[in-house]
């Protein structure tokens, strides 16, 4: 699908949530019979989805409950959290400052130092609750948080950066070594954020024992104003999903891709395990629960960036307790709440039985018309 | 017309209402030689649109009115008609009830059990009226709603569910027999929803008297949202009435596809019929009839879902009597009013004297451009 | 261009104005030796413009205005001005109604009956005043009125119907004889509108002067809305066309094709002509004129339907004088004034000396994303 | 990617800003290593940003700030510049003039004569500062603004118009000689606009030191809607430099290719080079610049055209100071600030170590769908 944009250049049409839909075929499998559990790093998840790892979305709090229902949340260690002993006051003084000025309000409490005994400290409550402790960090402090976080006894690792690569160019670091460190990690390290089969593919032959998937996605996201990158999720995780697939024959090793960024309901969930995902992570939808640290409040790792912040603090309100956003019942019909049973209902309209049959299904290309939302209301509210 | 989305993943670009229109060709046949009649198991209806099986569309009363304009309407046996005595007293109360938490009202108005009684007593007041009665029922509640609806008269059966398909797994329960259902059935069965070549196919070999095509059409439809499903309709039409004329070469037996969910307007009616429908089914512009049961008012099945509730209850005002939003005349000019006299005019101006032969019109690729439409308004409302 | 939309069923994509743009060359035409003027009916007109047969657009005084400035306007012989002694009064009437309701009291106006001594009183004025009189009649009524107009004096006849063809299949009524009136009339018959290659053709074969290009055109037209037809003028325009070029390699004759409907501002000008248009006939941007009949009101020929209305009574302004809408100045920069002045920049700017050259010029699809206007404002206003 | 739009017409599909986005490799580069340099007629700049010959974009002083930061701005010599001694006063007034009737107030200040002594001046003024003289003149007033510029000092010509080719065809006056301009101006002569190969390729053959890329580009332009022109800029950009590297393969001369319009924002910029361009030059994001010669607001050239206006004067506030809007910090997260740090970040997020190889990067085809934008904010703003 490749197109001639002008003179020599090239491009391949891609696609996003909103350009797909999903096809019912003439099986039907008993919801009660399909299964969405999947593995990573060994462990084995009944929920296919992960709380990313934002401050407005995961605290030790909701990272013990997110396990206990069978997901998993992800701590960032690059945040409040790590930084102020009193983390729930600092996110409280976030939720309460005013929009004006926000983005430098921010900037500035980001400013304190990360602490070793914070990081360690986090691990620990989470571990003490009884939950998985999944934390994050990026290139540049991974080593040194992976230190302090394992130690404390966390299970899982990820490294995140914008574009998360095996090779980084570079006159003036040590690039990130990615293989070295996930050979030396005590821990399974998952690695994002990336697209791209190739790019995929090496982190696969690097060791990681998942990918993130997702560079700017979603239509006017600010990393495609900003930068003008901007890959749409569904061929994202499509090309990821291929490289895991031929990494699979190749080395006789699942990696499982997690699709993560974009997504704003049961539909773009479902839809992105069709595409090829095997799970996939939710930070909003998160930050909207009634368990959330700030709740009704969202804000972007790149919020606090200094010359070039690409994102601000949201309103994302409270939708429910975090069970009824995964499991309903849903008081909304958006498609925000209810999300493993909006999969279930979807997986078994499509005849998929579980989470790989469902990589299978069929979708098509529907173009949604949303400025015809209004006129479409009356019709189709009832259809 | 399959595209890579990326990797390996392949999808079908799909056309919905609002991407094609319609192309009059050298030939123009007068809009009185224009016959828009068409048959169901065995009868013969002078026009080609059926009311949906609403609580907020169809009770005995509109039922009797449609089938003596020559259509037919679908009485749903799992709302209130068949839980409640005095139906039209809760009917009322549900239009009375104000928008926040009409939801939850709904839901448990729904909790009332279904009674063989007042099934029976439906049907009755139906043919007593001089109405076709035609019923629907799930799957789930068909066998017994089938033997009172049948024994009080009934004339026609409609089994629907959100994905209605012959195969269904299940380890919990034992599928809906839909081949013997059909063959036990006195009355013909009409089948839905469905999409797709396949699935058509087995129902139609199944013994369907007809088929409804139609699972989340529309562009912003809930369960596109929620569940990421929905086929466009001009599509899900075509691909199902390539298997009624297969099946008709292999098995010499016609049955009927009727298109069932997202129409709006005379237009989309001539749409239907052009991609292949042998008829429509409409919700919301019946229920925007003024014999309609709660008038001005509309809810779908799936809003009365307790934990997946995908629709609500929506206002969609009252047009005119059932007769003038068939034959007119229409005091609005948007298309939901004189569907018939649109149809002939679109059949009359596409050169079509019958159904069959507006099956074969030509249509074009043509999107709306919806968000011009201010700036055109001014131009085009003369065009 | 034609897709598989499902099932066997096919479509040939179509395009619109706005997805389309026009391309400079190489070459650019000093705009002091562009050639605008055409031909019709063995008359050479100076502007490829022509004034649509509506009520709103043109009365004798705009015609004989129009005339003198080198275009064309046809006046409607089944309007007000046929039908009441002082139509300008009842025009006053009209423009002066209420909107509420302004589609029932159109109609009634509409019911007195057309008399051939106003016919030819209009005709006179027409001639009285210098202009060239063209006149417009439906199938129905085109042999009684165009007795009368021709012995008045008119020029041109116009027969105008949704759908003009020259097969009609009736077995209420004798169709229409297309070739017959065209070989009959002691003037030069345009007919229209109408759409594809076969059509076209026919109607050149059987004698008709020019051809009206256009059914539904347009992206909300309500035509497209309550029947399901339109096709995009860009793609009507261009089989027309195609159709005009074969005849004339044929039989030696060039009947000019016209497009009609759908046209907002001089950018759609260019862009029929160079998608081959030889004139272009204007409803709403001529009501617009000081000198237009009900200043600042335009409504359709439909808008009177008594059973299927399709359209009202818009208001469309007052722009300027028809001489500056033709030829500037221009106190706007929508593209609905200085039109003639707007084509000459445009054919200089491609290179084209005169109509034949533009309509070899080049054009891209560019589709026109009107809703991120607001955000362009910015940096485009002064692009 | 020819299609037929009707008829025998083909047109070709061309893109947009808002239809593509980059797209990340398996490389990524350490920003700090991120070259952004480039060169026009022999001189080397740091940041490939121009500033257009725009009245309210540019003026001595910003010249001066804009050199000083490694960027080129253009000062427009048939503007209030050149034909008024007090031009901040002029300014001042069109700044303040009520937006009712801003056209016809701008109109009557640029009837005021161009005077020699003020280009002079001007050019004088820049050079005093420090500045690179940067002037820009029309076809028609090129000769004896050369002249005057060149003599006083002036390092580099533009000769700019709607539409700049070599070839001009007229028979009332002689075409303005490019070759012959381009050989004997003393300076480097840049040449605009223009868009396509073969025109491209003619304006190098020519002897231009660098061309100007872009008629009518974005999509509500207004000379899109006025004249019907507009191509979209990827395709534009990528057209002309195709053409450069075929000039420079055959001639061993290497032209820069600017792309001017229509640029909104970093990632604008970044695509426009993944496209193919050197260099980028922008108008209104320019005129939000405190330094800016009226401060808020911007107006275009067309502005003052007498019978066919194209733009009025718009309000565009003020961002901040040049260096912010060229090096940050950003205040504001929509692209407008630190455009040449967003340059760096997506140059190294795709793995582009300079402007040749990020002429080489990746980018998709990727619809933005403005229109939901508000549903998809709430999930998107932390994405």
């Amino acid at each position: 699908m490749e197109v001639l944009v002008g003179g020599n250049k090239r491009a391949r049409r891609s696609y996003g949530f909103d350009e797909v839909a999903l096809v019912p075929g003439p099986l039907v499998v008993d919801p009660r019979d399909v299964d969405v559990s999947w593995s990573l790093g060994g462990r084995r998840f009944e929920v296919p989805i992960l709380a990313a790892a934002l401050d407005g979305a995961v605290n030790p709090r909701l990272a013990i409950e997110m396990s206990r229902l069978g997901g998993l949340a992800v701590l960032n260690l690059d945040g409040v959290q790590a930084r102020y002993e009193d983390a729930e006051a600092v996110l409280e003084r976030i939720a309460a400052a005013p929009q004006e000025g926000v983005v430098g309000f921010i900037q500035k409490l980001y400013e304190a130092p990360v602490k070793d005994e914070l990081i360690a400290r986090r691990v620990r409550e989470i571990k003490k609750g009884g939950g998985i402790a999944a934390v994050s960090a990026t290139p540049l402090t991974a080593d040194r948080a992976a230190r302090a976080a394992v130690e404390a006894g966390a299970d899982l690792f990820f490294v995140q950066s914008t574009v998360g690569t095996v090779r980084f160019h570079s006159t003036h670091v040590t690039p990130f070594p990615v293989a070295e460190f996930c050979r030396n990690a005590p821990v399974p390290v998952v690695v994002g954020n990336t697209v791209g089969y190739q790019a995929t593919l090496e982190l696969m032959e690097a060791g990681a024992a998942g990918v993130l998937v997702g560079v700017g996605p979603g239509h006017i996201c600010t990393s495609r104003k900003v930068l003008g990158i901007g890959v749409p999720q569904i061929t994202a995780t499509a090309d990821c999903a291929a490289a895991r697939d031929d990494y699979l024959a190749r080395s006789g090793r699942y990696v499982p891709v997690i699709t993560d960024g974009g997504l704003r309901n049961g539909g773009d969930i479902a839809k992105a395990i069709v595409a090829g995902a095997d799970a996939v992570m939710l930070g909003s939808t998160i930050a909207a629960a009634a368990e959330a640290p700030a709740p009704g409040f969202s804000w972007g790792m790149a919020t606090s960036s200094a010359d070039l912040p690409r994102g601000t603090r949201i309103k994302v309100g409270v939708s429910g307790s975090l069970r009824e956003i995964l499991f309903g019942p849903a008081h909304r019909d958006d498609g925000t709440m209810n999300l493993v049973g909006a999969l279930r209902l979807a997986m078994s309209s499509l005849g998929a039985a579980n989470l790989k049959e469902m990589q299978q299904a069929e979708m098509v290309i529907a173009p949604s018309l949303p400025t015809e939302g209004k006129s479409l209301q009356r019709a189709q509210g009832v259809g």
